[in-house]
């Protein structure tokens, strides 16, 4: 196939290393010369965030974290960081005190430094969001990317294996759909592709042994590389039908990734024989889906959408709404019939096909 | 094994298109407002340059493009920019044109697009030589790394196949032994493998139909793959190798390189199953060496430095020689009997082992 696209790598250092977030972030500050860190992190992370920090100029430690970045609480957030003279932020926690840090750096430039304890991939990526009435605006700024993000797998252990399997999956939809994302280029497919790699290798680990650190280094590092491709190739076809399914019939995150993945790989998968090829590599597999199934038994992934409150009567309803969503671009032809197959498929835990 | 890395992902936007180089620069331009072009183009490349620059705000070409860049010719370009009042550089060429549009970004700050007509490199990475009375002086600065570069594979068509394929196989060296240098990390090993993947589909190609555009654009893919992750990941056993052999022997730098690599391989890969697998996943091969071997099969590469005018009775000085260089975490034990096996092998043409 002929090759043409535009990439933008983006600038950011990666510091990875298990047991080694304060280290990493003391030598980050040493390095700029930064004097007065503004950190940020929940309630729930503040023992984390005091250790972690421990030693380094802190002029303001701001607790003030609400789900999905709520206007008000950016704006105090704001004020907060020009009231006590901020030079950077710290941010230490999931997506919604990554979002945080990145409302402020939007207004103010201030540089970020991430330290991420889950795998939500936020840290990765230039892109930011606010909710303003239940209404979320998001957009993309290159002041909100963090400079630097320190990845320490320790401070993964905390996270049930339930959640960290459910997220890691998120983070592999993440990885299969950049292959025939609209925007999507090779570059994001060989970072996909490594995420796989990555996940594949980790997350079974973490199943068999939720203190495995090698298992949750390599699951964090396939996250990350899940949130570069995807941040650049956007949403493909999975995306747009787990959408559609978590806002029209409330269906649950995670699960609804978990069980729809394989659907839309066997569809896509055989009309897009070198993303195909990619994933199969990736897994060590004789073709992706195989791969991805392997995982799946591995990991006792959710298989059905109606363990999770979907019912067969909304699958003509449920196929209607995706089809608008459908990327023109997708490789396998998407119609009525075949999207109510797949979305049939789903519901009732069928092998995919 | 345990990940810890520090990996600095450099911002650079790559324009891909074969036919597209006049139109991605009239982009750029337009995009970022310049209104002053300094294109530099040596004369060979001087109607191709006035071609893809058709139409662009020029106010100066420069075609004073020297190899290896002296000090007196960076000079001269500096003052150029500065009379013309240059607000970009518009560098289309090799190495050595890339090189002096460097050597002005690191006294000017001025931003450059890059429009690479080899497999060079140069264009993908922050570093800048200069020489002066022989002697070159190398550094790294961020200043030098051109903000956009525009591979057009049409203007590669003209290269002729034999230099085609021993700067690809060069490019390929670079991916190899990324694999293993001294800063690698897994980003750049999976930049690399994907670089070996392009270059193991476009050479053959290439050989096979000089005029293959899409056999030319996997090589071009693969060579700008191999420049990024050489860059980040260092100088790894082969290329202290063919240093040594290089500036000791006079040997010429394509077919060294392209004799050394199996026998690195042979040594390395099984010391780093790892890398090992990564190589070989990237060729589709059982192995790393077996997917090599293949590869230079098809393009009949250089077999024995013999043949390029090393001397059996060189061979235990060039180990003595290249010992000291060895990097201390170098998979394999390199001892002074291992080194003299390999290098006796790679003067023979005998398989690697």
């Amino acid at each position: 196939m002929t090759l043409a696209f535009t990439h933008d790598t983006l600038a950011q250092r990666i510091r990875f290393g298990s047991g080694e977030a304060a280290a990493s972030l003391s030598a980050e500050v040493a390095e700029q010369g930064w004097t007065r860190a503004m950190v940020i992190a929940a309630p729930a992370e503040s023992e984390l965030a005091g250790a972690v920090t421990d030693g380094l100029p802190v002029a303001h430690v701001h607790d003030d974290v609400v789900m999905h970045v709520p206007v008000a609480v950016a704006e105090r957030a704001r004020r907060a960081a020009a009231e006590h003279r901020a030079d950077v932020l710290i941010s230490i926690g999931g997506g919604s005190t990554t979002g945080l840090a990145k409302a402020v750096a939007l207004t103010t430039g201030l540089p970020i430094v991430a330290v991420p304890t889950t795998y939500a991939g936020s840290e990765a990526t230039n892109v930011w969001g606010l909710t303003e009435e239940s209404t979320k605006t998001t957009g993309v700024d290159a002041k909100v990317l963090p400079r630097t993000v320190v990845y320490d797998a320790s401070l993964m252990l905390s996270l049930p294996v339930d959640l960290s399997v459910a997220s890691g999956l998120n983070a592999l939809a993440h990885c299969v759909d950049s292959m025939w994302s609209p925007r999507t280029d090779p570059i994001d497919q060989a970072l996909a592709a490594e995420g796989i790699r990555a996940l594949d290798a980790g997350l079974p680990r973490i199943v068999a042994d939720p203190s495995d650190l090698k298992g949750r280094e390599q699951a964090l590092y396939g996250a990350y590389l899940a949130a570069v491709a995807f941040a650049s190739a956007g949403s493909g076809l999975h995306h747009k039908i787990c959408h559609v399914l978590g806002g029209r019939y409330d269906l649950p995150h995670a699960p609804t990734h978990a069980v729809v993945l394989p659907h839309v790989l066997a569809l896509n998968g055989p009309a897009a024989p070198e993303a195909d090829d990619r994933i199969a590599r990736a897994f060590g597999s004789v073709d992706g889906l195989t791969g991805l199934q392997d995982l799946r038994r591995r990991l006792d992934a959710p298989r059905a959408l109606r363990d999770y409150g979907f019912e067969e009567s909304q699958v003509p309803d449920a196929a209607r709404a995706v089809l608008p969503a459908v990327p023109p671009d997708n490789p396998a032809t998407v119609t009525p019939d075949v999207l109510e197959d797949l979305l049939h498929r789903a519901w009732e835990g069928a092998e995919p096909r």
